[in-house]
């Protein structure tokens, strides 16, 4: 739980500017502010069942476009890469031609 | 127009996967092989004013994606940072606190 928990943090990061408002609400207080489903239907006066299937549906969206537009892997894949770049910088002599490596994986990465 | 052309073509590029396959093969045809308007509508046996409405529909909604997840801008922005680092690494002793930066600078970009 705590792991799709951490994905749709990322995913709703990504992605919540294609979102509704109603559908941004929601996601936030449930995954960024941790509010219950009933303390959510509580605030917007609907059913926990209404809050629910919106979330859910969310969550679905989220995933469709992760899977269209890969923006999260591209995200990690890219950490990646940058954490290497820094390691080699953390050498005393780093090799330009693993530094010039890591670039044209970076820049593949586009 | 070549501006705008190329502007399209990237945008399509970004955001093809999120548009319905009618969608993708008019920008396609229209933006990629360089078909005009006459030769879509003669293809898909429909008429020139149906390909225009739906081609201008469709630059629309690429536009709305790019102002809400930025990908052409970033991608950009990344470019750019990128260029500097391959500049950095053809200096005979390339400093290593600007290297440092500029993996900075692509970090803050995600």
């Amino acid at each position: 739980m705590l792991e799709k928990t951490t994905r749709m943090n990322y995913l709703y990061d990504f992605y919540y500017s294609l979102l509704t408002p109603k559908q941004q609400s929601y996601m936030s207080l449930y995954y960024l502010d941790d509010y219950s489903l009933g303390e959510i239907a509580e605030e917007y006066d609907v059913s926990r069942q209404a809050v629910y299937d919106n979330i859910k549906r969310t969550e679905a969206m989220l995933e469709e476009y992760e899977e269209k537009l890969l923006l999260f892997q591209k995200f990690q894949e890219r950490s990646k890469l940058l954490r290497h770049v820094k390691e080699l910088l953390n050498e005393e002599h780093p090799s330009k031609q693993a530094m010039l490596e890591v670039v044209a994986e970076l820049e593949k990465l586009d």
